[in-house]
């Protein structure tokens, strides 16, 4: 297993792969409305709209991690770890824990005042993992999504 | 009341004065590391780092929304609600509403999929009103964060 390194163009296939591998596994598959081209540009830019890590097994690419900053009112720009996924066949093998600690290393590198993600509330060991690392999980905060449709359906509203 | 307008380098004084009275009201006053100075020129330089929305009440900027934008793996570009603030002295108007409204359309103006924001589990008249309005209020997912300290002893254990 190779240490994590950044993607390039080039991987975002394989990436979106990854990416639809999680969709299916939470039963979510027609969720994914990205594309290899909106990762490609999106990713690859003059102003990048994330930042991604991968990591490879035998040359394949079987972990990923995105990111992007996020602007807090407290702290100025924060660094949010959108996705970290690591392909279901090659799970156990601390895949997780190196694309976290590289995550780490380049919010320190950046001098971010804090990393934030998310995590499902009943997921007790990522909760416990995370907690033992040294992270508050703020059990208190709920994520609110207002959809492409309730976006229309507010607007008719207003 | 006017209706709300993009706000300029010139409110970020009295923006600030809003996110301390909220980080006041919720018992971390010495939380806010951000200063004017880090409003006017992370938000208004050629690479805006988040917009601003404004209210004001007889000239006086008494509401303020702030957004940015961030990135699904699901859906791409996606706006974040990150504060909606509303002064004390002046709640019960519909600044917050009229706030919200703005928002939605911006993010409609952007063509975005999806507006996210966060809300305390506890806060069940915040809860109803977004539900109301057509938003997903996803009670399993919690928010996670690792602060400057947690950063450095997060670096230390690896």
């Amino acid at each position: 297993m190779n240490q994590p390194r950044l993607a390039t163009e080039k991987d975002m296939p394989r990436v979106l792969e990854l990416i639809k591998e999680l969709a299916v596994f939470e039963k979510e598959p027609n969720a994914v409305e990205v594309t290899i081209d909106m990762l490609q540009s999106d990713g690859f830019n003059n102003h990048p709209k994330f930042t991604c890590f991968v990591v490879e097994v035998d040359q394949k690419i079987e972990g990923m991690a995105l990111v992007y900053m996020r602007y807090s009112t407290w702290k100025g720009e924060v660094l949010h770890l959108e996705d970290l996924i690591v392909s279901q066949s090659q799970r156990g093998k601390n895949i997780g824990t190196l694309l976290l600690d590289e995550v780490v290393r380049y919010g320190k590198s950046l001098g971010v005042k804090r990393i934030n993600w998310e995590v499902l509330d009943w997921n007790e060991p990522a909760i416990k993992f995370y907690e033992k690392k040294g992270a508050k999980v703020m059990r208190d905060w709920d994520v609110v999504q207002l959809d492409e449709k309730g976006i229309e359906n507010y607007l008719k509203e207003i």
